[in-house]
């Protein structure tokens, strides 16, 4: 198969998989924005199709016609080079376009690019694979956000219920600690395919000694901080994090809820389920994650060691993903570095020594971002598999808690 | 036909007139809240049915079982006798109920009411009066609400385009201060069918002689005061008009906008057309109402001071209503008491001499209102004809300009 | 003594009175702004003097030159006509000019004024009476800011400790409603002294027949309101005093607080005292009054209902004003329709029918303030008497409470 | 001179210090708040008095006993630990305690410490070092303070008039960016003296080559970047700092302004003067810095690069410091690693590996506030100068412009 063949594969494949997770979803369910970091199901559903028409026809196709000019603006998230955007606290006010006009204009901009890509070339399959990752990101944005959505709901519907069976309740390992030797280091994207900027250049780095938890932090280990008064003690909090827990009211993770001295999860495959003590903490703010360790008198791991450990322990980019249709944490084990949970590390986000953003207007992808945000790394279990690498760098303010996130810890040696 | 009969037909006449009304929408169209002020239009549909299920099913049905529990949060708009309100603001959140689950709702509380009408009583008979009107104030509600968020779309979609013919640009008649002697007038109420609390008690009001405008003020008059520098000139306005314009930086009414020297005007009927001079100015405040009126050297008249001159000049309840199915006001001409626009009055929306608020949970219908709100009088070509009466009292807080307002002057002699 | 010496003599006094008040407080009190309703002590010594630099010396006066230019855009209150104001949040910002420059700029106007008052005009005189007018408003504010400011304050210092002996907590008389004939009332100022512009023109009123308290409502009454859970049922309460309640979490009048199930009340003339039963209830907002009148079956009085009462009853101007230094209201009895607290009225504050701003800038000392606002009546503690008129019309929004206002109550009869 | 007479001395010496840095001030200077993150001075004065009574009188004097109760509340300013601090906002609302009682405070407690000080043993003598160190730090925070509050007046009164001669706009040095070798760098603390926890531990650190300018950025060089359109062009900037210089319309460095096409500044020593373009550029956020970089195709140095080339190259800790009484930065030169202006890094501030907080409650003094802030390095013209080390880390939000704060460039090799 030559790559002009695979590329349209590639991308009828993602292209319908998006769809696909749309399917659940009632006409009003594709309209709403509960919050201002979420966006509508039907904003997702047009903006990646932007992407494509921006980045690509736009500038490579010679007989491309806009589908409606007026979604140059209405579908641009954040890209000031192309234009003004849309104001993003308002994307749910618009009832229009409808989802079917949506759904048409995915076909209209498709059938454009299948075009295009059977005589592309490399700066078009460049951009392509680079849609194709967007569109990758979006998938787990367009979960997070329906969650959320529903969420904010007093029914509590569930997305969908997948789950046929419980998740056991069984025993778990325990958490050690694995000590690894310092030395220098390599970090950021080493092969040939596609890779952000922001994982390049891949460099040398320095570490200490240190020791890295041998599972994730499960939801009963993280109960028996809130039960100890970890949110009414200050002492283990940043400053920043204990003003804002102060000023919303954090008592417990996003999605948790206690009734009748019963701990329950909202969660995607079933609505409202209780607790899982076994599973993975899921959905806590870098503020959260970094007061826990501190509870446990030790700390979140850097990106730098989180990713040497993988590294050193040549350890396989496997585990509970989007594909798995799961859509929740499975039980906390000692082979979860990627899937199920995005684990914070102690890491900035910030430009690695020699970093160049993309070309052109795709170079505030990345690099503008790189400010009063973490780090996190290994996906989650609503990332697609082959997203991830080793060298991923996720990246969240410290406060957000809706993206699919948990705790690793560490500490010094 | 009996009374009971006669309200069952009423019933159904004036629930399919809602349903009617949102032939024209999208399913997207129910969902979304732009502003605070404005509700979902599935969420009208849901609170008027709420209405009855509350305080008619629930109160004399003995069959009754509730469609949904939760409904009896989601859809109470402000009655804290009857339990906590699910907030205002996040009405727009809602993607479910579905706007199917809504309209199975209306079907399934319509029977219910249906059946009990056909042995009903007194009391029952006075509630569903009271239900009645509160719908019909509901269907102005919801025409406002649409206007609203489709204008807040980007792609200014209309709501219907029935307006085949252009309304005429003809001369208009001058506007005249047409004199009246004071005296001993009766305002509120007289007769002895329905009414709304706050019209009650009928009672004697003492007027000073005052002369009133022959007709209403027009687009062309308006953009006068525009021209003449109004909006930045702090002279014509209240100190909180000023305060709120600057803060908002109002150049015009809601709904105007300029574009390359020529005035613009959005529409229910037909979207954005160009702005027609001899139309009454609509969508103003009372703040820029009030403004206008100083400009001319004028003031606006009390409620006091409408009411008499209607009652003293005989003039019909007749104009240019929601049944017209124009959806705008028409031409100003000295006609239009009634109909086409609400017209703002210099009094304070306060109590009426011995007023007594309506008994029980609906005491809260009215009388907690008033407070910080401007009187308006006659109707407009959203308000259905047979909803107003002489004694009517519409309110509104004096920045809201999103109802369809207008401005008739009045002075001293 | 003719007019101008006797003009010089009263602008002596009362300029005296003003730097009077002021004794009892350290530099650092005159510099503090503890909310945005309240002025620095300091700012109410420029600006008053400001009032007469702008609208006497400025415009009477051939030879006098400003003290310093930048004042008259420092100490302008809302003037927009002369210039534009220093925004009244930020008053508290400048610790320049000093106190003792401002001493000196009252000194520098002073002399100018006294000079200019040798020869005046009847323009100049009636200006001059406004001036005067106006500083006696400042003085009550000046009393009002300096005792919000100083509760502030976790010290809780007292302004001045004036109060010799207790307030006796002897019994008080019943609250009797005393019935009055309706019928056509005057209403507005009618003698040809100075009065303020929005008490003319004396005009006719209709009045119903009414009754009014016997005398104002008890800290021990409003108590009771309290203790009976007012402040948690929503039914007592206009809606937008409800949402300002919860939003504030109001939960008893401004300056009281409660310790060890003891009431206390913050006071000027004493600081921290044992909350006296017997003493009118002080600074609650036109909602709290309005919501214990409803509690008690009854209503607030408006205010011509009031005026008609006091002229019927030939009420004379006497009781617990400014020149008592006693600074806080004295026991409740039958003889306190002036003095003591301002009376909060149902009426709102409008324009009476005719009413004309004074001339010039001067016109928006009143009239722009006509929305949103309610009227009370009678003066209080804290008011110059000779302020005060039996057509006087105080006005504060619903609200407020950091003014002496209290509570009179009414009935249909 | 034994410990003790030495500390004794030095404790003396800095406390007098701090109070003739308060001699030019108005008692009216002392109140004032004039943003959040501005404290009033007296608050300095009494808050660095607290800090030595909490942490050396209350725990190691068996005599002491408290000026006054309240103060413990007061002046705590961020230690939980200690109890609630009085909100961060409101300490411009006290204007009590009085400037004199604030004085008699400092005496009262410099008159226990001292006497402690005759016989204090090693743990008294590493508190009182912090002590001195956290009032060297306030000392420096008065006159940003006071520079903020001063500015914010609009008759721009000068601090002090310090300035004889004018700083010379003779030509300046060619700025170079000196390439460095990489390698192994050790950072941190490396002596046996004092300082903070966050320097600490000295540990290892891998550079790759890099270039660091050989003098700071100036007004004239930064004045480029504003003519260019810099503030009006997105792509300079980080996400974040762009949406904080449209939300408060940034176009220029705080104390910076334009009038008749001329620049001026805002300054201490003088009060408003023309801009000086040979003066390194100060006052300037991280946002501007970051962006003026980008500008200049270079990057802003890791606090890394900085610490190694300052070490590397033996640059003495020499400048213009706080005792030159300058208060200004000095025409820019090949010599200003150390004093003039605070330098950006790129670096966000976070715990060195195996970094340990100070014991107890004063553990909170930096940890705490490791996270959405950026280091800066080198001291400023407001810095004692004993008070920097090659170690030192200051941290500001990107946002914060009151710091003296400039900008020197960085390439990668």
């Amino acid at each position: 198969m030559d790559e002009n063949t695979a590329l349209i594969q590639a991308y009828k494949t993602l292209r319908d998989k998006t769809v696909e997770l749309c399917k659940p979803l009632a006409i009003e369910d594709y309209v709403i924005q509960s919050m201002d970091d979420v966006s509508p199901p039907k904003w997702h559903l047009a903006h990646t199709t932007w992407f494509f028409e921006t980045f690509i026809l736009k500038k490579f196709s010679k007989t491309y016609s806009e589908f409606n000019p007026l979604f140059h603006h209405l579908f641009n998230s954040y890209y000031n080079g192309i234009g003004l955007p849309y104001p993003r606290p308002k994307r749910g006010m618009l009832s229009r376009p409808t989802v079917e006009s949506i759904y048409s204009y995915r076909k209209w901009v498709d059938d454009h690019v299948i075009h295009l890509l059977e005589n592309s070339n490399n700066e078009i399959q460049s951009i392509l694979k680079l849609g194709l990752n967007h569109e990758e990101q979006h998938q787990e944005l367009l979960l997070m956000d329906i969650k959320y959505n529903l969420f904010m709901n007093p029914e509590f519907p569930a997305y969908v219920v997948t789950q046929t069976q419980a998740d056991s309740q069984s025993k778990i390992s325990q958490l050690d600690l694995i000590p690894i030797q310092g030395g220098i280091s390599e970090i950021g994207y080493d092969k040939n395919d596609f890779c952000f900027d922001n994982e390049l250049p891949k460099h040398k780095h320095l570490l200490q000694p240190f020791a890295l938890g041998s599972r994730l932090v499960t939801n009963g280990e993280y109960l028996e901080f809130i039960k100890s008064g970890g949110y009414h003690q200050s002492n283990w909090w940043l400053a920043d994090g204990w003003d804002y827990l102060q000023k919303n009211n954090w008592q417990h993770p996003l999605y948790w809820f206690q009734q009748e001295n019963k701990w329950y999860e909202y969660s995607l495959n079933g609505g409202l389920k209780e607790l899982n003590v076994n599973q993975p903490v899921t959905h806590v703010s870098y503020y959260e994650a970094d007061a826990y360790a501190r509870w446990k008198d030790t700390r979140l791991p850097t990106e730098a060691e989180w990713e040497y450990f993988v590294r050193k322990n040549k350890i396989k980019i496997d585990g509970n993903f989007l594909e798995n249709n799961y859509l929740q944490a499975k039980t906390s084990s000692s082979n979860q570095f990627f899937g199920d949970v995005w684990e914070w590390t102690a890491s900035s986000y910030s430009a690695y020594p020699g970093f160049k953003p993309f070309v052109g207007e795709l170079g505030e992808y990345n690099g503008k971002f790189m400010s009063n945000q973490m780090v996190l790394r290994g996906g989650a279990c609503v990332t697609p598999k082959n997203h991830i690498r080793i060298s991923y760098r996720n990246f969240f303010q410290s406060e957000k808690r809706w993206q699919f996130s948990g705790i690793r810890l560490a500490t010094n040696l």
